[in-house]
C-alpha cells in the first residue's frame, strides 16, 4: 500500500475556527483512511474537540501555535504578527520542512498567499503563484485560474497558467488532455488586451502535448463549461468568481421569494421539494471547496472561510488527491517541457504581435 | 408640449433584423407617442413591415441604405464596407447631422462602437467612450460601466466613468445623488491594481457634489446592488457581465431539469406556475435592454442582438429617457465641474500613490 498522505492543517483558520477544522478532518479521514494530520493551533481549544474524534485523533499530531491570523488581518500585518508563530505559518512551514505533503487553511486568502509565498517561494520556472479552483458548469466542473493570487499577467505567465491548470485538470477531473480556453472579451482575434493576444499566439503556435488549446472564451463560457480549463489573470478571475457567486445568491433569493409568494406556490413547493433539494445541492458552494495555490514550491490548499465541516472535508479531499497524483512533479515537468518548446516560438510570436498591433492601429 | 424625441434606428441590426426593429419601434411609439423615427435599411424589406404599423408609419421616415453590417463583421471590416453607406453608419450620422437626438442599433457591438467613435468622436473632456447598462440587482437596478467599449483605463478615466455613470443613474434610476462603487478584488485598500487604487484616492479626496462615493466593491456586490453605480474598465466589466449572464442561464437550466425530474416535481411546477412565471420575468434579460454609449459627442444606444420586439422597445425607451432628461448636457457639465474640482487634488493624490506604493513594496 502507498504511504499515507500527510496533511498539515491551520487549526485556527476560517470564520468558525477549530470546530469546523476538526469536524472536516474527521470526515475526510473516514473517507480517505490513508491520511495523517498535523493540526496547528490553540491546544486548549483543539484538544477537547479532537478527543471527541478518536479515529482522527489516533492519526493526528496536535502542535500548539501561540498566534491565530485574523480574518481581517492585512497580509503585511499577518506576516508581522504571525511569522513562525501562527498556526497558518506553521502549517505551511510543515510542508517546507518535509513533514507534511500539503497544507490546508480556511484562513484569510491574502494572508495565506503572502505567507505561502514568503515561506515556500515560487518554483524555479514560475515567476508568480496562482489560485485555481473547480468551477461548477452545466457539463460538470472546470478548473479556473488565477482567482486572485497575482494581479496582472504577461503572456508568458498566462501560458504558465494554461500549463498548470491543465496539469490540475488532468488530476482532479481525470481528463487525459484537457481543453484550455483563454478568457477574453470577444472571440474575434482582434479584441482584448495585448498580453492576452500574445498568449493566444503562443498557445496556438506551440503544440503543447498535454493540453488541447481551444482559443478565446468569454465570461458566459465559464458556466457553460465550454473548456475544461479557463485561464485569466487574477484581477479579472477574482471578479468573475465573485460575480458568479453573487448572481447565484441573487437568483436563489428570487426563487425563495417566488415560492413564498402565494398559497399555490407554497403547495407547489411542497410537491417539488425533492427537486428543490436537488437544486440546492447543485448550487451548494460546499460541493466544490478548495482552491489550490499553484506555482509554489509546495502545495497549499485554501478552503472557503465561511464553510462548514462538509465543505472543509472537500478541501481536504482535494489536498489528498493532488498529493496522491503528485501534482507538484507533474507541474514541474510540464512547465519545463512547455518552456523548452516555446522558447523559440515565443520570439517569433512576439515579433508577429508587434507587426499585428501596428496594422490594427493603422486600420482604425 | 415638449418637442418630440427624434430617434434614428439601424433597421438592419440584430439577429432578426427589420422585423424586430419595426415591431419594437411600434411598441415604443405606443408607450411614448411623442416620438419620431428615422429608420435606415433595405427599403424592400422594411416598407412592407412598416405598412402593417400605420401609427408608427405616420411618424417615421424610411431611408434606404445599401449595406447592412453583419453580426460577425470585425470593426475594421464594418468600417471598410459600411462607412457612409450602411444602415448602422447612417443612423449614427443622423445624430451627428442633428436630424436625430439619439441612435439605436441592435447590430454588432464592436462595429457599432467603432462607427460611433469615428463618426461622432469623443467629447472634448473625455478621452475614451464607455458602454453603460442597467444591471438587475436584489434591490432593483444599478448602472454598471464600462461593459467593454474601451479596454484598460487609467485613474482619470475611471473617475470620468464614475461621473458619467452617476449622471446616467440620476436620469434612468431617478436618484438625486447616486452611490458609486469602484470594482476591485478586495475591500482592503491595499489590494488591486495601481490605476484602481489611484482612482479610489481621487474619488475619496475630491468631493464631487452629484455623487456619493462608497469605496471599493467586489464582484458579488453587483447582484447585491450595494451601490447605484459600479465602475470598472471595459475588459473586466465585459467579463463580469457575461459571467453573470452565463451563471443565470446555468441556474435556469438546473431549475428546469429539477422541475422535470419526477412526477411530483412536475405537479409542484403546475401549482407554482405563476411563481415560476414571475421568476422568469425577473430573470428576463429583455426587461433591461439598452446599453448606453457614454462620452461620445452624441447619443447611441446598443440593443442586445438576440432580443425580440419587446426587448428592442426597452432599448428605444431608454433612448427616449436619456434624450428627455438631456443626458448629454448633464454629462458635459458634470465632467467639466469634476475635472475643475479635481485638478489640484489629483496632483497630491498621485504623489500619495507613489509614496504608498513605495511603502507597500517595503512591507512584503
Amino acid at each position: 500500500m502507498a504511504k499515507p498522505v500527510r496533511i498539515s492543517l491551520d487549526g485556527m483558520g476560517g470564520d468558525h475556527g477549530p470546530s469546523v477544522v476538526v469536524e472536516g478532518a474527521a470526515l475526510a479521514h473516514e473517507r480517505r483512511p490513508d491520511t495523517e494530520f498535523l493540526i496547528y493551533g490553540d491546544e486548549a481549544q483543539i484538544a477537547p474537540l479532537l478527543a471527541k474524534q478518536p479515529k482522527l485523533a489516533a492519526n493526528t499530531k496536535l502542535i500548539h501555535a501561540a498566534v491565530a491570523v485574523r480574518m481581517d488581518d492585512k497580509p503585511s500585518q499577518a506576516l508581522r504578527r504571525g511569522r513562525r508563530v501562527s498556526s497558518m505559518w506553521m502549517a505551511i512551514d510543515a510542508v517546507k520542512r518535509g513533514e507534511a505533503d500539503v497544507a490546508v487553511s480556511a484562513g484569510n486568502t491574502g494572508a495565506l498567499m503572502a505567507m505561502a509565498k514568503v515561506c515556500l517561494h515560487t518554483m524555479a520556472q514560475i515567476d508568480r503563484p496562482a489560485l485555481a479552483a473547480l468551477w461548477p458548469t452545466v457539463r460538470g466542473e472546470s478548473v479556473v485560474l488565477d482567482l486572485g493570487a497575482s494581479i496582472g499577467a504577461d503572456a508568458q505567465h498566462l501560458v504558465d497558467l494554461a500549463v498548470m491548470g491543465a496539469a490540475m485538470a488532468r488530476i482532479v477531473l481525470d481528463i487525459e488532455k484537457p481543453t484550455v480556453g483563454l478568457l477574453n472579451v470577444g472571440v474575434e482575434e482582434i479584441k482584448g488586451i495585448e498580453e492576452v493576444k500574445a498568449a493566444n499566439r503562443i498557445l496556438r503556435t506551440v503544440d503543447l502535448p498535454h493540453l488541447s488549446y481551444h482559443g478565446f472564451v468569454e465570461g458566459d463560457d465559464l458556466g457553460a463549461g465550454t473548456t475544461d480549463v479557463v485561464v485569466t489573470e487574477g484581477f479579472t478571475g477574482n471578479i468573475a468568481l465573485k460575480t458568479a457567486e453573487g448572481t447565484a445568491r441573487q437568483i436563489a433569493r428570487y426563487l425563495r421569494e417566488a415560492m413564498g409568494a402565494s398559497l399555490m406556490s407554497k403547495i407547489g413547493y411542497l410537491f417539488a421539494r425533492h427537486a428543490f433539494a436537488a437544486l440546492r445541492e447543485k448550487m451548494d458552494p460546499r460541493r466544490v471547496n478548495g482552491g489550490v495555490f499553484l506555482g509554489l514550491d509546495g502545495l497549499v490548499i485554501k478552503s472557503h472561510g465561511s464553510t462548514d465541516g462538509l465543505g472543509y472535508c472537500g478541501a481536504v479531499e482535494i489536498a489528498y488527491d493532488v498529493v496522491r497524483h503528485d501534482l507538484m512533479s507533474r507541474i514541474r515537468d510540464l512547465v519545463s517541457l512547455s518552456q523548452d518548446l516555446r522558447t523559440a516560438e515565443t520570439r517569433s510570436a512576439a515579433a508577429e504581435t508587434e507587426a499585428s498591433v501596428a496594422s490594427d492601429d493603422a486600420t482604425l
